[in-house]
């Protein structure tokens, strides 16, 4: 009852790259070929860069050829804003190392998600802390706005709520302005409930279809809109069929300890332990959430962090003692 | 590994009278004694009413003796307006048969819960649907209000916003305005993700401590207010260790088809069965729920069917096709 | 003190046709060349047609060359149902008979404003409560959705919150999507307190600059689009200053009454007259607004007018019973 | 046509001490009888003390004896954090000044007014970016919330959601819950569009009926509720009479420049001068409010500062750095 082969079967996709790379480290036991992996750790927690530099690597991961960062900062669920100030300093200079941008280049961020599911709604309630200023420096005072950098803002919406894919409004949107980059903000899932709200993946890799809570069909993606996409997502959901799988795998660790009883349950039909999980979660099947009671404030917390964040690396001559009144 | 074990060690209470009977009946093979239950079906579901009359039965069942009515009405789920209709009509007979008020007297609706977290939300949005009369009679016009039984509505928040146990404000209001009757509605937690937004309780016992999404600490009961307490309860989520749980369950049960193996594992350690279950949840434990994506929709929905509902049974003299007016 | 020449002076634009063609008229004393009107009544109110036929027509009345039609329902202000529906009924009637649309066109629904701003929300609440319909003809049931027409939705937001210019990102989705019609919902600014909430005008020219609450800076025409635009507007405030030139008005209707004070009066400054006003209203000036204590009920209801008569209008093969079914 | 008679018959009430005394010292040009006011200047605005210390002043003003203290502060419009800080610390420090608090007494915060009306959700704002401690110190950790003074915190809603006076509420929870202390929060209708937002009144007198925006027909006062009470208000609106009136006002005082015309114009009937306002306000009259654009974000400013004021007014043992943690 391999991890891996059981989220095939159940069509989960791993959003985040170092829960991919863990996952098949541990089913291997070795690195993934065309795969690097570096750890460090800050004040309020750690960060951990996987560079996936080729084809072969790229196929096993499941994910594209890029950069993707993970701060892990546990503090985020205290309400310490002090802790928060780290994290979102750390997260300017994670962020500002892979923008890759002009002093004069603009910048468009992009919220995806629901507004009115909570555990999506992180894209638009980034979308509500950022501040705009593309348009301060053609109506704005001079003085002030000449040294921000153009940066526009969105939430589109989702395909059930507009009826659009939500990757054709931002490449109508990006073919009008012409930004040199997109910043898309996500909510994602995750495999462990530990990193809910307080892990936050960076990647120079855009989004591709069928991740995030609400499930793109379209990719929003360098190739599809023609400018580079960095993604940052958080997660804010374990899918509930995966904590179904983590229980039974956690149960089987303890049989496997007994060999003659791990014999005879290796024998046990798979299908019929997906069975166990598709009866408990119809009719619901793929669209259960597992989510903490206080993920409003989670995301409230998350979304100021994100927001500060962006704020910072786009705006780096901005003194950190004015970073707070570029967001809301 | 008995469920009622089980909900035991992890402190899980059964919101729903209609699983607890369920579970115990399974676990027992008998019927509880002091205890009765009827089902009827309807248009669009089932009808099940459960009375607990001796202090045996109430005892077995972990639930005070009363009468527990419970509206299963699948359809609820799909955005079938007509049929949602039907389901008020149903909730509003079946409220009515255990109001037990005289046409003058004074009804309270409390919504119970944290407006801030949606799975939460279900008391607040019903009193946000709801219409209060109240003052109506006092400062509106005679004629038309002179019909409507006096109705008044609070939403008193949770104990984290307001930092005072809802059962004392709730006390303190109906000290003053003096009711007949407190009709409390509330989120609860079930056992099935089928019952999630799909279940209607109406309890005549009040809301004891311990129970709901939000956990209360304090009755909110005829024993502490004084007045009749009616409480309608419908599931939004299912406890994340519930779910676990379940996967476990089934699981063994096909384990259980072969006997050696049944034997083998009978022998495991009940403990290291529950650590398995904690290590996945935590560091969020008894705070993680399952929740479908779509809980912001299916609340909607509730919310309106038991404003309606109640407002109907409230004031039966209103005709059907004027009862919206009674309704944000 | 003549009201037209007040307008000018403070950049105040006459967002409803049938309050300029009053204005007009009642200061010239005759019918505007190369305008049309017409009126007639319903159950709940009065509909008035406006046609500006030719150029000279549109310069005198400050508005393109097209067809205005504005809907007075009073009863909106009351929270009767079965009036609304009528009002709908109406809306879409009215709305279908300049849709020009064959049974296959689709149609872009645009919610214009800002969702932060009670009086300028109302763009975004008739998309909240509109059903797109584009994705369920590729990705729904095909018996259900086959025999609806193609509608995708979008609240693009404001400039303030996106530093882009809302009719730049309509385009962008327009030239992505290509839909055969754009509907814009828009908050007007009207001359007249009563109109709030409670008048509606269609307009088959599309939406011009620094028009609506949130004066929008470039046109959503279909000179600017590609495609024909429908603009459906309610006012939601009227503009502090007009309120403060009105009573002026008022005040000076008496005092013209008496014809030896009228002339001295009329030596009056203009100037200091708006002096007067600018002095009351300062430091906010243009960006005061008067708006009834419950407008956000009002947005509520008239929303969702708006939103089902749209829906209807649209889909003119499904039955009115299963209209509701199209409405959030 | 003297302000306070157009004001008594319009039955507009004076909700800002500051203004009352404005207006009759300007209208008798005398200081009031048994009332004292100080002015003082900080780096953000200015500060003004009036104590009505007797009988004969308190029936001229309008208003009880006692002491009300405004804090003028334009910069409140701006989005400037840093000196919305230094508006903060002035408030606490007023604050603090008639607090008259042992360091062991319990304070129960109320945020009147209704959520849903823009203007009207000071007070629920406020209430949401505050910091309940009562139960912190029954549940939470000991050696964080020792020295935290206990504090709840309520928004009960108005009238006409509830059904119940609000004064009802707050007396039932306080004889409940007997804080030492009540602080009520309410948005004013004030005479001037330029205290809308940026004006704090505190006074020790409660709120009495008939004022704010949502009008309370019940006073919350000592005298009701057996203990102190302390009102926080911000003017969020003025009424849309007072603009009419101002600039009618504005407007005399250029024909009363010449003397004949003043002396023809005097003899004006009164009555249809009111007229004139009350023609151009219908069918909204006393319900139709002046308020600026940008009031959503006028109120999300003063709620923090408020809500940060009393937080530090009422734990003055906790460090500035960390006031932030204490608001939401």
């Amino acid at each position: 009852m391999k991890r891996s082969e059981f989220l095939k079967r159940f069509g989960i996709k791993l959003d985040m790259a170092v829960e991919a790379h863990d996952l098949i480290r541990g089913e291997t036991g070795r690195e993934i070929p065309g795969v690097k992996m570096d750890k460090q750790t800050f004040s309020q927690g750690e960060i951990t860069v996987i560079n996936i530099m080729e084809p072969l690597g790229a196929q096993i991961m499941g994910k594209p050829i890029g950069t993707y960062i993970t701060i892990d900062a546990p503090v985020i669920r205290e309400n310490n804003k002090l802790a928060h100030k780290e994290v979102t300093a750390k997260l300017a200079e994670q962020l500002g190392s892979i923008l890759n941008l002009k002093p004069e280049d603009s910048a468009l961020l992009v919220g995806l998600g629901n507004w009115n599911a909570t555990p999506d709604a992180l894209g638009p309630r980034v979308i509500h802390y950022s501040l705009a200023t593309r348009h301060l420096r053609k109506y704005g005072p001079q003085e002030i706005f000449g040294v921000l950098r153009p940066v526009s803002a969105l939430a589109p919406g989702v395909l059930g709520i507009t009826g659009i894919e939500t990757a054709e409004i931002i490449k109508g949107v990006v073919d009008r302005v012409q930004p040199n980059l997109v910043i898309a903000i996500d909510a994602l899932a995750a495999q462990s409930v530990e990193r809910i709200g307080t892990s936050i993946q960076i990647a120079n890799t855009g989004i591709n279809p069928g991740s995030g809570v609400g499930n793109i069909r379209a990719g929003i993606t360098q190739e599809f809109l023609g400018v580079p996409v960095i993604a940052i997502g958080v997660p804010t959901v374990v899918n509930a069929a995966t904590i179904a799988q983590s229980v039974l795998d956690q149960f089987m660790q303890q049989i496997n300890q007994n060999p003659v009883l791990a014999k005879t349950v290796a024998n046990l039909n798979p299908i019929s332990v997906d069975q166990a999980i598709k009866n408990v979660l119809q009719p619901y099947q793929e669209n259960l959430m597992v989510t903490p009671k206080e993920i409003d404030d989670l995301i409230n917390n998350i979304g100021k962090i994100i927001a500060a964040g962006i704020g910072h690396a786009l705006h780096p001559s901005v003194a950190p003692e004015d970073l707070e009144m570029l967001v809301h």
